[in-house]
């Protein structure tokens, strides 16, 4: 008997009812599968790195929601949180389960919660089928207004990074020149279209023609620069002849020196992510840093949840610029737990186009 | 005859006197040496970069004055004058005289010109003995509210560095932990000196024990890490066991990437200088950049000329602070246009203590 197949038919039905002897009844049967770290990484994740595991859903204690995820948010910043150093937030530690963004559906409660099943909600559920929360961390969504996929997407982490990186940290202006890298990215793409739509010129760096059409054609770039397949130096030079206002860095390496090359008076550098460098074991420091001297340029990182008060106000204009077709995503999804890893390395090796989205099955078998 | 002698006797007297034929005579005889930029150095100048040589001194035109430079300064920014490169400031052009500051005096003018015979000014007089100029980019100086080789240090080009930099570049706070490198020299011991009386604990890098008691025991930094002698990474880990607030940085290379390691929440970094880097051909980039992201940090270069607007209001500020004590500096003067070569390299070896003067001679002969 499938208890998912159940609930989703009451569910659909508006009739989701789960006494606690009918929950437990039914968790004891449920299995959640897992990526568990089980070794640090050095220089490009090994397969070795993540176990599968599967396991029973535990009990609830008073408090406690069961979330089902249904999309995992795959982004680069897990490949620092995997490092045994603290950065910005906390490494994962070995036999945890990996962290991740997620989105999900309340399935069942126990006691007094801060949400109620049949509640989407969008938090840090990990690369796992089923979560265990008091939902500290958790908002509610509302899968009616957007596709649940957009709340780890545009409306979630990388759009919020994408906004106040642009906006605030950029301190963009309408007659600015902005170069954005990993443009056709999951942040990327929109802090390109952010600054389009505030009255910038922008130019983006993608690998391949394909991402290189679609940020121009689509998103309405001014135009693309093809790393994989041009000089970046002459790309920039021909793109921004005047120089560039601000460089939105996600990728670092030599993209982000050729950049430093072309930097106006007071121009802003967005440190928003290094993906080029993630793996390597020595990162490669800009060797051209001393074009923030010449001209009195500044270099800024940034980190999205110091703007977590704001939230609200970019989650408007995000869903009122996607409305109005002026802000667009593609989403690349693939599918499985167990498949975790491989779409894993599509961060790093540029084979993805948008937000890399890991979709749980439907059929939790 | 010496007219030189005879020039020094009258204005002793304060009968300073040219009528336009004795100023033509007496300069027909009167002899310039200055440094001429003969070759663009790659790395490490050598003595072949400049020639000394030995001009009359030209006739004047309307408008235009004679200075005898007093003391010409040297500094770490002369290394990238001579670049073929236009940095924030043109390259000094091959044959031209070298580019420095200076101090000196009006000694004959011709026509209607901004200034009068025994004014002392401070501009830019290249390394040489004379100079001639329509007085722009000069401007005045007192001779008895301070020493005149302050004008091109604490009361100059490096005070002002200092004053702006910590101050606005760096947006001290009076609780703030500072990191400053080139600490024992003409700009690193001032701003250590203004972050003091500012409130801040203060930490200066120098190179040797010499540089390191001084600035504790003379300039009342609360501690030095002798990068000569001892390692940078432990000496920031002693000093600053709460990180760094601001890194002031005069050096570049591995001590800008240890300074990185230490930083707190939105720390600042004043990109200032990158001496260890000047004489590189290839530059050694901040490897540990990311930590501005971690830490929300900002790293920002900055060009002393910015805030001409406002070195009245800084120069008032440093005079004062001088005159009460608070702000102490160093002068370590040598002699003669023809040591310009030997006294350069002193501000690349460490060579020196303070603000590194070429003096030149009192008889010009």
């Amino acid at each position: 008997m499938n208890f998912g197949l159940i609930y989703v038919f009451l569910k659909n039905k508006g009739i989701v009812f789960f006494n606690k002897f009918r929950t437990k009844t039914y968790l004891a049967k449920m299995k959640n599968k897992s990526q568990i770290l089980i070794k640090r990484p050095e220089g490009t994740p090994e397969m070795e790195t993540w176990k599968l595991v599967e396991n029973e859903v535990p009990k609830l204690n008073s408090g406690e929601l069961l979330i089902k995820n249904h999309y995992i948010s795959l982004d680069p910043a897990m490949r620092g949180w995997i490092n045994s150093s603290r950065s910005y937030i906390d490494p994962v530690e070995l036999n945890d389960v990996m962290r991740a963004g997620s989105v999900g559906e309340v399935i069942q409660v126990e006691g007094q919660t801060k949400f109620k099943v049949g509640d989407f909600l969008s938090g840090w559920g990990g690369v796992q089928q089923y979560s265990v929360s008091n939902g500290e961390g958790y908002f509610k969504v509302d899968p009616d207004k957007a596709p649940l996929t957009q709340y780890i997407g545009t409306l979630g982490m990388p759009g919020m990074t994408a906004y106040f990186g642009i906006l605030e940290v950029g301190k963009l202006k309408a007659d600015d020149v902005v170069l954005v890298s990993g443009a056709a990215g999951a942040v990327g793409s929109i802090v390109g279209q952010i600054a389009k739509l505030k009255g910038a010129t922008v130019i983006g760096i993608a690998g391949g023609k394909d991402k290189c059409d679609y940020i121009v054609q689509e998103l309405g770039f001014d135009g693309a620069i093809d790393y994989k397949n041009e000089s970046v130096f002459k790309g920039i030079k021909t793109h921004c002849p005047k120089g560039i206002d601000v460089y939105f860095d996600n990728v670092g390496g030599e993209i982000l020196d050729n950049a430093m090359i072309f930097l106006r008076r007071n121009a802003r550098i967005v440190i928003c992510g290094a993906i080029s460098q993630y793996n390597n074991t020595e990162v490669k420091g800009p060797k051209n840093y001393m074009s923030l001297l010449v001209n009195r340029a500044s270099m800024q990182g940034m980190v999205v949840f110091d703007y977590a008060h704001k939230y609200g106000e970019a989650f408007t204009d995000l869903a009122t610029w996607i409305k109005e077709g002026k802000v667009k995503s593609k989403e690349d999804v693939y599918e499985g737990i167990e498949n975790f890893y491989d779409t894993f390395l599509r961060l790093f090796n540029g084979d993805k186009m948008g937000k890399l989205i890991l979709k749980v099955k439907e059929n939790n078998d």
